[in-house]
């Protein structure tokens, strides 16, 4: 079946829509501000052996999609050959229809590799033949596929216990390319498994040299961490949450919570809730005191089925979407730091979109006009990253927000071949603009509406992450 | 008034919906997998005496209506006749415009009775003459209705108590129409209301000729129950919820609450949901063990006007949405089923639609590649029962999941005229997918689409409900 | 630029929805049955000196979108020139594009002022002058704006205490224009505060001559000032509640309560609840008794930055949508009132649209036949006060309740400019069915879509609040 799908004007639904893509938007660099990539593999400019290396290999989308049709997990993160599980892949992607998967995988083959098929069981074995042919080539290895997507800025994501090698390795190469990481401590204040926390400390004092005895030890470690991420570049932080915990300081005794972790005693839900708050507290004050960005992912129910987290560990597709309450302690959790001044440009990321507009007007409570969108919320992430998810997040933004002060799309993926998501994001982004013109709802001024669509789609996360250029 | 409004392709708004509709799913018969119908009326094959027994009473979609209207009960549940019940729904009709009881009646005179025009309070009564004629013919007995609408399978909804007697009855005679019945043991689990609790187990004593005296006499109870649902065909549980509790089995003494409840003592909330948990915990062990379907029907806040409660009992309109939390207890729940593989083929219907997400992506945790679609997002349920609502399930279950895999459509209805809500179904289905064609979100691939469209209007719930055909 | 933006058939999408509101919806007059006007400059027919005094002075919407956009303090609430917070605005109205903002600005610029030019950086001082210019007129009086928009009748919202001399002033003058006002006791319940809670009582104890040593005396102050409310002819209360509490009542004992707030004690967030609830129930079978309409409008959660709170003080930009749960004590607390027939003609607004099911439900619960229309869903508030918001809520009403019985519009509004939302609104509400009949989901019956397009614009709020024709 040809490709019928992914053509010049794919999404962009009126002729309005169109000119302002391909005019104004379609040729701006990517700074992709957030993502999960392998930086050893970019540093090392890696070849991937073939299409199921670099295109199914992690990737958790693509799972549960096979695993909802029925196929056995050899065939997915089983043992099974990349070829038979490419081919199974294909047999899936027919019943993927409305899934982001179906656009995402045709958009990814016809962009990195020139297919212009519809992957089926059928072709699959000529498709991974032909993309694996050439990913044999050096216009294919990771950098290469980044810069076929003209990738200009990217940043990982990294614990702090990490010793940033491949991020030095890739600045001493003075290649084009822009690679910065994220601060991510979830492990960290992760209190609620003791047995992985006290590991982590062990960790900790390893890469820091510090000897943690107490809480005044780990915060020690972790500023000593924050130092060396700032020296090697690294100007954001990110942390994944189900609510951003909130308690006043005095609740609890913080010292007697970590000396129970020490003694293997079970901690209450409030004393770990108090613990990480404190924490947060402490290391959000050293981002702000170092001009960082903060970015909380918030609403992920991760792990649900634990006897496949076993089996196949985690981030393998057992997480969904979780209705916590969240506005109250985010709320007075950013209040405490915007009581002293001490609110760092900030992201707020939600899971559940049932919390959109929460979002949408908190963010508002903490833009004081001392830059603009300083508080930002952040673009429709993982389950929510798909033309549904970013029009609700755009029009959430829209209604209780500035929309034109937006930092716009970023991957949040682990995948060398999810770049064309930034293009999707800026069709998506056209046609609602296009929409409003046809609707009358906008004056058609292409000039000032080129000038916003290009903010959103490059120049204001230029401006925000400035930083970044260091 | 003519009736403009049901026509060939009455909601089909492109020609791509129109043909796909026409050509692929129209005919199909249907598998109404759940509902609340009387199954003594149809092994007794009954003829209702006029359009009001049939068509208003039961119905607390449209005393909702004739209330908010500000109609008296005296014509709604109260001791005026049929006909001047009938008329009052006529003169209501017009007023529930956008509401889907105004598409559900056009569309069920029309289809029923070939009524084309709109009903008013002007037409009423030609109306009320006209379709009580028809009811007096035997093609208009309760199997006649049925098969107007081409029901092939139906699934109705009994007591753990219920001795089956017309599922028996309706087996013996050789019809073509099969009948089974879903196991709902909410009263065997409903220890908040001690009162009722005790005196079911009076019940459930009788059923089964075991003396209850403590827990294991009840789970004894219920699987002797289970067991004659089996041999009497059923394979299929069903409740309905709040939420579907969790707790760890021993953070309570069964048996102490089970005594408590004996001696009139009050029960603290905890105290209920452990109950409730253990004895859905042993249930769901053994639907698995029986290879049963599970259903759990959540977030309804049911008789919040006790008022009218008092004066016209439950299930008569006095019901809403919750705001329950669903995502932890239900992830931990099914979780628990899951880690001894212990979980069956399962589907879970939220009533609040901001629960849309959480559910959507909450069946992705256990779809575990065992067979296709194993767990379930079930369609839109009572209030969510219309066009938007379900829109918005599939839309929420093309994101986040598979389509392609869902079992489609089923009344949850108390009526014998609402099985046109089926083809209402699958003309939104069809139009969904005509409009992806259209704006070239979708390949139009007219067998592809058609076969998918198939699965969901039928083959995919004949497949899930194999059982159902023994 | 010209403005191409409001002309004609603004937000009128089809034929039909463009005939419907010009010829049936656009000269009705406006019931702003609930806003948050200034009394004192009606009665005295204040004339506003510039622009900035009337658009900008209290506008917390415009607010927010400046300090977005990065503009300094200065030019917003602070001591910058009207003139000079003119220019800002004009700067900032491009960069508003989406947001509800953009369309209110340029319709009231051309409803008011006949400017038909799109308001930026670069015309704002030409616009500044001509809109001063016309505000000096006679015609743009606080009364002459009002009377532009074709207003009969508005309803401020004042505390117990007020002494209502403007709305008795403005009776005295025997002008055309109805003005009432809503009792908004928000204050005698705050005990959360206890400090301003106390010195509240000693202003109710001014008004209303009565030492309040205890919880009786409060109650009969409060009796007091309903009587003195309904004598100057108010027949509405208003409530700003997070949630409705509900508890039993004697779970605590008030009276404790109460002496616990004399001397200083901290309460228990139950016991705040417990203090509330009661009052709310006494207040409320107040306002049955006294054939009132009860206002509730739920879930915002205020004053989230107390830093800029301590700066700028309430209402001025710091408030965002809460996340709290609201169904079951809601439905409690109206069941409540309900079982003694006690429940008021009663108006529920939600915050947060994740809630709206709940609410588009709920007031089917307690619609019991007794009168059209006796619950309502209130029209989308504050943030939900755009066009998203409305249909969101609308279609919410529409499909689980009864749109034509709906009492629509209302501004809830401090600025005498806001008034064109009438006019937005009901061609919002022209344009959905507009649509329902251009797809062919409602059929075209010019004379019966009309007349239920007039209820909602106007006869139904007219039926609703007779009352304030006294």
């Amino acid at each position: 079946m040809e490709n019928r799908l992914i053509h010049e004007n794919f999404l962009l639904h009126s002729d309005v829509a169109a000119l302002l893509y391909h005019d104004y938007v379609k040729d701006l660099p990517i700074i992709d501000y957030h993502n999960h990539l392998s930086p050893g593999l970019i540093a090392k400019d890696h070849q991937f052996e073939n299409c199921s290396q670099v295109w199914l290999a992690g990737d958790h989308y693509k799972w549960r999609a096979m695993r909802t049709l029925g196929i056995d997990e050899k065939f997915i993160t089983g043992n099974a050959s990349d070829k038979e599980k490419f081919q199974k892949w294909g047999e899936t992607v027919p019943y993927t229809l409305r899934n982001p998967l179906y656009h995402w995988s045709h958009l990814e083959l016809q962009r990195y590799f020139g297919v212009n098929e519809l992957l089926t069981g059928e072709n699959a074995d000529e498709i991974y033949i032909e993309t694996t042919r050439q990913l044999k080539e050096k216009t294919h290895s990771t950098r290469g596929l980044l810069q076929i997507q003209n990738v200009e800025v990217l940043c990982t994501t990294e614990d702090p216990t990490d010793d940033l090698r491949h991020h030095i390795d890739l600045k001493s190469q003075n290649v084009p390319l822009k690679m910065s990481t994220a601060f991510r401590p979830d492990k960290a204040i992760g209190i609620e498994d003791s047995k992985s926390f006290l590991k982590y400390l062990e960790q900790l004092e390893q890469s820091t040299g510090i000897k943690i005895s107490n809480v005044d030890d780990l915060l020690s470690g972790l500023d000593s961490r924050m130092d060396y991420f700032h020296e090697n570049g690294s100007r954001l932080a990110d942390h994944g949450l189900e609510v951003l915990p909130y308690h006043e300081t005095g609740a609890f005794n913080i010292d007697h919570i970590f000396r129970k972790v020490q003694n293997g005693d079970i901690l209450s839900i409030d004393e770990v809730g108090y613990f990480k708050c404190e924490i947060l507290k402490h290391l959000c004050k050293g981002y702000h005191h170092r001009g960082w960005v903060q970015q909380f992912h918030l609403g992920a129910f991760r792990s649900v089925n634990t006897r496949m987290l076993k089996l196949r560990g985690i981030d393998s597709g057992w997480d969904s979407i979780g209705d916590f309450s969240q506005a109250r302690s985010l709320g007075r959790f950013l209040d405490y730091l915007d009581s002293t001044d001490q609110l760092s440009k900030t992201i707020l990321y939600n899971l559940n979109p049932a919390d959109n507009e929460v979002i949408a007007t908190m963010i508002g409570n903490f833009n004081d006009g001392s830059m603009k969108g300083k508080v930002q919320f952040g673009s429709g992430w993982w389950f929510l990253d798909q033309k549904d998810g970013m029009e609700k997040q755009m029009n959430a933004l829209s209604n209780m927000g500035l929309l034109s002060c937006f930092i716009g799309m970023l991957t949040d993926s682990r995948s060398f071949m999810s770049f064309p998501r930034h293009e999707y994001f800026r069709r998506v982004l056209c046609n609602i603009i296009g929409n409003d013109v046809v609707n009358g709802e906008l004056p058609y001024d292409e000039k000032w509406l080129g000038k916003i669509l290009q903010d959103i789609s490059y120049y204001n996360a230029k401006d925000y992450f400035d930083g970044f250029e260091n």
